[in-house]
């Protein structure tokens, strides 16, 4: 690391010659693959990306121009070279730093990210803040080919492109998204990088940059610009039809190539595209082996890349979710599975393994996968579309407008419902349950544990339910039995007593209330006895269960893994006073407040509401009652 | 309208012949303008469309074949043809028929519309689902060429292209979202249209089309159909990108273009898309010479096209907003404003008279909007983006995710915030509310009158406010004076005593509270004096307030129009019942149903919160305190 210890902010790569630059690249992935085996991350695509993030900086003056990178977890190189090495070693820690750029962690994270497809849209209003206010920038939008799928980066650069304002977006064609790339646009960046006749112009300029110095391959660029656009303009793609000035592709990780390209379109008006072809997991044999594994690997070996088993634990919530809905679908051939780009991470991938043409991934695109799950279920079929809590964002008014709105019957499973942990702000996934309450004709669910997931699924594909959302969290269930447990139903909306009690009550939804029942046993230890149910709806709430609690306890304790606001505690103390029971309801859940990243513990903890917090809340309330 | 009143259903149409067929779209325009000139309506975009709407019902079986109307507004000859001819008369009102195509009002109506973009989504989802259960049928989307720059539209060509199911995609290409259609796809597709080698293709096909009998013709085509992919291919476009296969453009006007290529594309496989090319406003000269003002163009003089005048009435809360925006601009040149294609429905088109280089029309894309006003405010600039309430459902995340979440200053403006009438259930604005109120780091206002609007939009421009949405009605202010009114400062989160009062307490927040006002003045002669806070803020909330009331009175109603869950019930709810406050909370607001069309005043009945049930509720409750 002899370079790299040297690297404290991107003026020290000024210096640098072309074989140092290549050297601290190999530098940085061995820093990154030491770091990230004990302290996991999304190396994959950091790995992929290390030449862009090193030629990027040593090509435009940042922070004064602007980087803006697309999701960003392919962004580590960018964040070791950016003064932030040795604090990389706590990535995605509690007090560490995020694991995505972040706008108040670094003045060279000029725009945050997390979810995909916005870069495009920021980069162009930044851009014309800069313009408008008479300041000389560059602004870059660094996107993968998997977020372009995302519609946000399509209105982007549709908009940028009759702009006309100065904007690069460097297109880093890995070739996938998480589990490999999808839908036709992919086959057209296929296309366009196979094609001989685009190979052709791009050898034609390699050659041509190889000549002499640089200063006399700078005024032959000039002439030979002009050549170059008659030449592509024969080999017109999706880019050009949107009114970006297209190049590439080339190899995004040979800086030989990168460098002086980028040296070249930076003064180049107006919107413009540099299409680079990286590989996932680059320079490090077993990520480039199995780049869907190495997306995120978890702990391994650095020397071998053997990724360390996971001590025996219980399955985790998404396995199960994958196993059951492949046991429905064996007997329910109305039934299919949609996931926006998340096939492996919501484990949908069992169910296309059985049976591969039930089960579609439409790309990084929420509001589709909705829209189109509502046209599968308005011709009968049932759909499980499967979506992280906190990319249903993206899907909210499909949900409204064009499921529950027609009373279509769509079975969502909200996967990272609740907080998710190291992914931070942008992931956690504590807005579902007040978000969608307010909407009609569609039932909110939240599972105890494996068991009333599996029990949930099943239900949910019962005529009795509407449209659902059954909402789970990232990580592992407790440890129930479940797998091949004989399915039993639950009713609509009914709430189960876990402990009855007096004086103080408390009513949970979803894993949190396991925490709760320990709780409730160490409160019972010292004395109190807390009434204790499962609501495991919030909607439609079981009002009947809230009655029992306010008739026995002074005070109601909510709690909630998501948004105190409007959550169970809003439905809860919406009901208590609508109807002005004699009861108060203290909230416990997530505060108005962005929770960063951290352990689950620690971040409960934070939000108080850890196990040892709910045993104060229930001693304090009972006490004071 | 000799022939129209024979069409009871489409099936009346197939006996027609083409010189029938082209007398029944004059009769169905005449029949649309007498109509709407009294009972107005979506007019424009219909006339445009008749010619699709019969084609589209003569060449395809419907309703077993599936017609998906974007948007649908365009779909009027569409309901007149397909059996609801008489019902017509009644479009828009409470009862009639919905102004847009309803999964539930006709058999014909395979999807619902309202919000742009969703039809090739939602036209793929059904298509997979009747291949999948072996039925063989068609599916039509019918999309703008302004609904094409939703990014949902761009998700559903690129899963539709790399899926190779069949499905017909026709683009209505008008030139025109509402204000004109915007962005880099806008000039792609006139350089499509009025390219010589696409026309010459063009000619070709109609010239050979031209010839002897319909058999012969068919004969020919099978043939020619080779020639002419092979003549395309070279004319690739943004669609041959995305997998589909491109034919046109037509004119979509001319029923001898547009019936033999249906009938000639109908049985090709795959994803493809047909470009005819309408006029807006066609077959009727006032709405052809102004297509903008004839979108909606209320109340007119049939045989003139003379536009009623509206009696003298207040000003509309939109043109408050254009007007103040604008005197804000004058002294503050950070101020931008931002639009995704409703300039002149949000009255910003004021603004960008004055400063045409300072508003930004985005298109109908609003997440965009919002990421792009994030990216201005990263970089310095104030800006307003002004988006209807309920297509601000389609900006969720990017509310949260690159607004809130990064601190940004955007000043959001909800217009059509609350129940908006006649343009019925999709278009309602009564989530907004609840669903932002869990969101940190940004406040939500709603003002009581234009004045207060006036002072909102200006205080929010102060250094004490973040990110904030201000949100307002359809339609007219109350009357009291504004224009040219010295700015007055609202302290955030500081709610307005409108009547001391007792035992019974009113807390309402936006313009309804002018009813409440009404409301509490009537219940005061009939010997209750409540009283009345105009909270002004739902987020930060006025605890004050909520405290005063709860000290004065038994039982507080909360007014608002919106989501009687979650929102400002929820709020109070929420304090009081946390606090253990001795006091119940009644929430007046929208129930938990999606409420249909109507004229306002029945929608406020149907939820009731009409003044009476107002003064009803306040007398209820002051009694059985």
């Amino acid at each position: 690391m002899e370079l790299l210890r040297n690297i404290n902010s991107p003026a020290d790569l000024k210096s640098l010659n072309d074989n140092e630059l290549t050297q601290l690249c190999a530098e940085i992935r061995e820093y990154m693959v030491e770091c990230c085996a004990t302290n996991p991350g999304h190396i994959g695509s950091s790995l992929g990306a290390v030449e862009i993030a090193v030629a990027v900086h040593k090509v435009f003056d940042t922070p004064d121009d602007k980087v803006i990178w697309d999701v960003g977890h392919q962004a580590y190189a960018h964040k070791i070279i950016t003064g932030r090495r040795e604090q990389f070693r706590h990535n995605r820690e509690k007090g560490g730093l995020s694991g995505f750029p972040k706008i108040d962690e670094s003045p060279y994270d000029s725009f945050g990210a997390g979810h995909a497809s916005n870069s495009i849209s920021a980069a162009l209003g930044m851009a014309i803040a800069s313009e408008k206010q008479g300041i000389k920038r560059h602004h870059i939008a660094i996107i993968g080919d998997g977020s372009l799928t995302g519609g946000l980066a399509f209105e982007g650069l549709n908009n940028a492109g009759s702009l006309k304002t100065d904007l690069m977006v460097i297109l880093n064609d890995n070739n996938m998204s998480i589990d490999g790339s999808i839908g036709a646009l992919h086959n057209h960046l296929i296309k366009v990088t196979t094609s001989s006749s685009y190979n052709k112009i791009r050898d034609d300029i390699w050659n041509k940059l190889g000549e002499n110095t640089f200063r006399s391959r700078l005024q032959r660029f000039v002439r030979w610009n002009k050549g170059l656009f008659m030449k592509t303009s024969r080999f017109y793609n999706l880019f050009d039809s949107l009114g970006f000035r297209y190049y590439g592709p080339i190899d995004g990780n040979d800086l030989s190539q990168l460098i002086p390209i980028l040296e070249r379109l930076k003064n180049m008006d107006g919107p413009k595209l540099l299409h680079v072809v990286t590989k996932k997991g680059k320079g490090y044999k077993p990520a480039e082996e199995n780049p869907n594994i190495w997306h995120a690997p978890g702990k391994y070996d650095p020397a071998t890349g053997e990724i360390l088993p996971i001590p025996d634990a219980p399955a985790k919530y998404q396995d199960v979710f994958g196993h059951t809905v492949t046991e429905l679908a064996e007997t329910n051939d109305k039934i299919v599975g949609i996931s926006p780009a998340m096939l492996s991470g919501s484990s949908l991938n069992i169910m296309q393994e059985k049976f591969p043409e039930r089960v579609f991934d439409v790309g990084i695109a929420e509001g589709h996968a909705v829209t189109f799950s509502a046209g599968l279920a308005a011709e009968g079929m049932l759909p499980f579309c499967n979506i992280y809590s906190s990319f249903m964002q993206r899907a909210y008014d499909n949900v409204i407008h064009d499921v529950a709105l027609q009373k279509l019957k769509v079975i969502f499973c909200l996967d990272r419902g609740g907080l998710v942990g190291e992914d931070g702000a942008t992931h956690q996934g504590v807005f579902d349950l007040s978000a969608f309450r307010p909407i009609p004709d569609i039932a909110i669910a939240s599972p105890l544990n494996e068991l009333e997931l599996r029990n949930m699924l099943y239900s949910a594909t019962g005529k009795d339910y509407p449209a659902v959302m059954i909402r789970y969290p990232r990580g592992r269930g407790v440890g129930v039995k479940w797998q091949g447990e004989k399915f039993s139903h639950i009713p609509l909306g009914k709430a189960l007593l876990l402990n009855e009690g007096s004086s103080v009550a408390v009513l949970s939804i979803g894993p949190v209330g396991n925490k709760c029942a320990e709780a409730v046993a160490k409160a019972r230890e010292n004395g109190v006895n807390a009434l204790h149910y499962d609501m495991r709806f919030l909607k439609p709430i079981d009002t009947e269960a809230i009655d029992h609690a306010a008739s026995v306890a002074e005070t109601i304790i909510t709690v909630e893994d998501g948004a105190v606001i409007g959550g169970l505690h809003g439905a809860v103390s919406e009901y208590v006073a609508e109807k002005g029971l004699k009861v108060s309801v203290a909230g416990l859940g997530v505060p108005d407040l962005f929770i960063g990243q951290g352990t689950p513990e620690q971040l409960y903890t934070e939000c108080g509401f850890n196990t040892s917090q709910i045993v104060e809340v229930i001693m304090t309330k009972a006490k004071n009652n």
